[in-house]
């Protein structure tokens, strides 16, 4: 049997090349002028599974894009894993801010960031630990040496919700019945001290419109008779944190679970440089709800952020109009216990409520998830543990996540079965 | 000598046709991609001028776009009138509220709003009535009549300032001499009701810009320790009202004029229905300063308006960023005896005032203009409602109007001549 150093040395340029081409790829899922694309890479994911030794490869159909679905079955009694990842990617503008073209990588060649790191849209969320697992597999089926059997599931719409992966995972339970769940799509400690997600918080994502008079008007004429939707929208927004920073919607907290000092001083436990912080950030200052610390707000706290926000005239030089319409995305980040479609509704009902009568407001809700824990007891979080010990040489630290992954809580539920969160 | 109507009607095709090749033109000088039409459309008004029977038509290079400059002098000792226009437009986006192409004329066929009326952007703003005065001014030297000199100056740089016009005036006091100075780029009460507008408010314009992080940034991570840039936007935008409408900014109304009870009770007799204005704007209700009528709040009080905003991500979906940077355009119309530039400052002062340290601001003033009083004893003004009465049956109504024409407080400042706002 190969060794796996010796296997990954010895197809590095291959390994690195497929990976360069899938990442060329836009395969942006928010924008439907990408649409070819997204259907390009979901093909080019379904050949590489094949190559790799896959038995059966399958491109799912579903009401959005393709699920490209694969399996390894070595002995139905052996446990079985299924490996979950994403190949769309998010929107790359602001494009002006990259320093490469977003699809056109480029392998670090400096000692600014770590060398031989690749940068593309969707290098690390998630085409590159997808693809490490695709290529784990592909080793373990060269060498005959897969202790189990493998199932994969790389969907298309994470970016915009997974709407079609629930669709999908609803209706296909015995296909995709497995023991554990890997996915790799959260973030690790450091490059050498190795960390697994245990937590991750829930999602409620809406898009709130504020309409005023009809039609755009002159603010010369109009200016301070009519309610401007956008500087209403603002107000509106204004109000949704108090002087403390607490999000003021009737109920959001209701069910936020509050842990011990006990469990904070554990996790304020954690490495943790509030200067270097600042200074990664070019920031003075950081800012939040008081009372919490950066970490905690950002994994034990829920939150509300503005995700984008547009009305009016914003091209170059001035147009003095007061916009008929406002617009702005707008998405809680949720705590364990906090339900999204409640918080989605207690959102709506809050929003509409304070319009003053000068304007009508819609608020369409985009997607959401439950926010996660993964016990740490577990065989999978255990064995998970084992590796990290073995390729870091130390064991990793468990840690919970600001970030969402609203399908891990969708999978508890249809498929009865936990999820590792293994960084790669 | 031709009477003035058959003169219309013999010549109403012909008009009709050149003012749509006039409006065909995208003159639209907030956008540089469009500087190749608004030189063609000086090119055209230059022209018109020419043919019209003026004795100098000249293409006046200034910093920006040129001003087309035309006079005919009958006798040196007869009074001049100085016909001021602009052939530029403001932009036309959003485009999907226009019914018909913005740049593609269409002479409205029914009785829905005024029969015969071109809808076109500029077709009021101002080209159509800078035209108005080309066409009685060929009638008058068609037919040997002209009773004074004549003096046209029609500048490319309205909608964004006039930064060039200012430039060319102080410059060209003898080349401009004259004895009154008339403008039609105001309102009208009624088509059947005359009025000319005697006071303007007037203006100052900036654009903000809001810095949090030193890239966008990932809401699921930092969601919570940031101070995210668009929340904090809104919120500072927010806080420029305060409960009853009221600015904010330390110093605002310091100078603003409080007129008498009984000019405030003149000013009401204005013919106004509140529920038809509602009705026309499709609103519920109006929105203003507390303890001002609705005419009152567009003529006599000052405003604060956000003209555009933006920030983060406002393509189709969802996308889960926290955006580095926010923007925003604002526009304050002031009274009498407000300075442009003393509010301005007080407004930049402020803002940055309010910014909380984990963002950075700038404010960058774009332009402003000061507000004007026209005397309703002057010859000028006279000579305006004399023709209108005329015209109508009915003698004008002296109003004050909400918008903004900077350079009219420019003219008296340079050229020592009052102007008189007369509609079209």
């Amino acid at each position: 049997m190969e060794n796996i150093k010796e296997y990954v040395q010895n197809n590095k340029e291959r390994f690195l090349n497929e990976l360069i081409e899938l990442l060329k790829l836009p395969s942006v899922s928010a924008d439907s002028a990408y649409s070819h694309d997204v259907i390009a890479t979901a093909d080019m994911v379904l050949e590489s599974l094949k190559a790799a030794g896959c038995d059966t490869v399958e491109m799912c159909e579903t009401p959005g894009y393709p699920i490209v679905f694969a399996e390894k079955i070595v002995d139905p009694k052996l446990p079985t894993v299924l490996v979950y990842g994403h190949y769309d990617v998010q929107p790359a503008d602001p494009i002006e801010l990259w320093t490469s073209p977003p699809f056109e990588p480029v392998i670090n060649p400096t000692d600014i960031h770590p060398k031989g790191a690749i940068f593309a849209r969707g290098a690390c969320d998630d085409k590159g630990q997808m693809y490490m697992h695709v290529k784990a597999f592909e080793y373990m089926i060269k060498n005959d040496c897969l202790p189990c059997n493998v199932k994969f599931m790389i969907e298309g719409e994470e970016e915009v919700g997974s709407k079609s992966l629930s669709w999908f995972v609803e209706r296909n339970q015995e296909k995709l019945a497995n023991d554990v769940i890997l996915i790799s799509d959260t973030g690790m400690i450091s490059n050498t001290q190795p960390s697994i997600t245990t937590g991750l918080r829930g999602l409620s994502y809406v898009e709130v419109e504020v309409t005023g008079p009809n039609r755009d008007l002159h603010s010369g004429l109009y200016g301070g008779t009519v309610a401007n939707p956008i500087n209403v929208l603002t107000k509106m927004i204004a109000s949704l944190h108090d002087e403390n920073n607490h999000i003021t919607v009737p109920g959001f907290y209701d069910k936020v679970e509050e842990l011990s000092a006990a469990e904070r001083a554990e996790m304020a436990k954690a490495p943790f440089s509030l200067e270097n912080y600042k200074k990664a950030l070019n920031i003075d200052d950081v800012y939040g709800e008081k009372g919490y610390t950066t970490n905690e707000r950002n994994s034990i706290r829920p939150t509300l952020d503005v995700n984008g926000i547009w009305g009016g005239y914003t091209g170059e030089g001035a147009k003095t109009v007061i916009a008929s319409k406002a617009f702005a995305k707008i998405s809680m980040r949720l705590v364990p216990n906090q339900d999204w479609e409640e918080i989605t509704a207690l959102f709506q009902k809050h929003f509409e409520s304070i319009a003053p009568a000068a304007v009508t407001v819609k608020v369409k809700p985009h997607h959401g998830g439950q926010g996660y824990v993964t016990p740490i007891d577990s065989i999978g979080y255990q064995a998970a543990n084992k590796a990290y010990t073995e390729t870091f040489g130390v064991p990793a630290i468990p840690v919970r996540s600001g970030g969402s992954i609203p399908i891990v809580a969708l999978f508890e539920k249809e498929l009865k079965s936990k999820t590792i969160l293994i960084s790669g």
